[in-house]
């Protein structure tokens, strides 16, 4: 049995272990993230976010001081990177006294991303470009609705459907969508309706998930496919108000890139007994 | 915000949010465990076990020096008993140093319990008489496949059912029953596979919580039901294993009364930040 420091922490009710491994001697491998992240038998998390000197990770080529933010879903899987996960990521560095802010650079496998503590609490992300694609998409329910959808890449792929009432909708079993080759290694679905012109609400079915409380990348995709319906879709920067069922979030598309300003709670800290490998 | 020590525990996957609340001085409402209970945005557990002295309990009229299990499930209501509950909250005490053992008698809101630390990491808890009742009872799925049942009182009511396949068996939405006046209150629906002549395998359908992945009181209840097909069920002591989702406890039938003897782990111990009231 090991005793591993760890914290809780969620942004809009995306949840997460965090461990300190500074110096990348934890072993913290898919067995242990999934321990950690069964939420009847471990502590409990959509994923596990690890802290870790960039120097430790072979596929990090740039500055080798910074702090790495290891994710991975809760099947112990590698992911890239998570909108919600690097804001409480930048919370707890902060909140531990790990980097000083109120703005640190963080070092995930989609590249540097830069974070900022706001004077009320929350944190704004720049998540780099965001690409709205050309191409028609169709999207169908299991009950037969079809929708038309716009692709949005922003580093993972999204699928974006307006429509005027989320709560009637049936995403059980999730909806396919066509043509198939338009996203051959999955997609996240983003259901939107708009509130107002600068306020959307949305409900996501994620990837290998299924419908979640809430999905960073996500918010900043229905965001981009709202910008297209504007008057003028070239008038920047403009923000967004993007309602989850988890939170609420903002979105500031400019003509470089997109910035995700949202809550990051740290919940608790503690020591958890992980079984021996 | 408030800063609360707690531990986190489970047995048989059942788990639990535990407070050491000596005094009664912490203010432990409805809102309270529903927050500490919350698997996103909190600690996350099917309840919260909070440790206080009896004295502090008006309706408990024994030993004022014991422990008292104030057990409340996940939406903050008030429940009497827990058959996994209170093998965590023994195991808790033991490991805090809060009572010496191998046994140690706990209060409850259905009486007093005792409960004992075996030498291989179980607990073996006596969970009083256990009542076998006459009358026929149908228990019909949403299928539309009728079983017969038993009912048994274990505290809390309980309807048995045997049958041949579980894995197939189709349990959402829930079964009903009848005659409804049965069970006004509502019940604990086991359905139950005899692997061998003493050895059962369960799936429970908990009155409020749907499908859950084991419930103590109903292992009992299934023990008690499978005696009555054995040629002589009056030779006892009877033990049962009984393997639920979660894991396999052990049911012993005396004459007088059952055992029930599991596994109880204690994961995690931390600080949580519980916002203020």
């Amino acid at each position: 049995m090991r005793r591993w420091s760890f914290a809780k922490g969620h942004g809009t009710e995306n949840d997460f272990v965090l461990l300190l491994d500074r110096d990348d001697l934890m072993s913290v491998g898919e067995a242990e993230v999934r321990f950690l992240c069964d939420r009847r038998t471990g502590i409990g998390g959509d994923g596990l976010l690890r802290a870790v000197r960039a120097k430790h990770i072979e596929s990090w080529s740039g500055d080798a001081e910074l702090w790495f933010m290891d994710y991975r879903n809760a099947d112990g899987s590698i992911a890239e990177m998570c909108g919600n996960g690097v804001r409480v990521f930048a919370k707890y560095l902060l909140d531990e006294g790990l980097a000083s802010g109120p703005t640190i650079p963080i070092a995930t496998r989609a590249g540097l991303k830069e974070a900022t503590l706001l004077a009320d609490g929350r944190v704004i992300v720049a998540m780099g470009p965001v690409e709205v694609r050309r191409g028609e998409i169709t999207v169908r329910t299991a009950a037969g609705v079809e929708f038309a959808a716009t692709a949005v890449d922003v580093g993972n792929p999204h699928a974006v459907i307006f429509c005027d009432d989320l709560e009637q909708l049936s995403l059980h079993p999730a909806p396919t969508w066509a043509p198939a080759e338009a996203f051959p290694d999955g997609v996240n679905l983003e259901f939107v309706r708009a509130v107002g012109p600068d306020h959307l609400a949305m409900r996501v079915l994620e990837r290998g998930s299924g419908e979640t409380r809430s999905c960073g990348t996500g918010t900043v995709a229905a965001a981009a496919a709202a910008r297209q319906h504007r008057a003028d879709p070239n008038d920047l920067p403009v923000t967004f108000r993007v309602d989850t069922p988890g939170g609420t979030v903002e979105v500031e598309l400019t003509a470089e890139q997109a910035y995700l300003t949202g809550p990051a709670v740290i919940v608790a800290h503690g020591q958890v007994a992980v079984p021996d490998a």
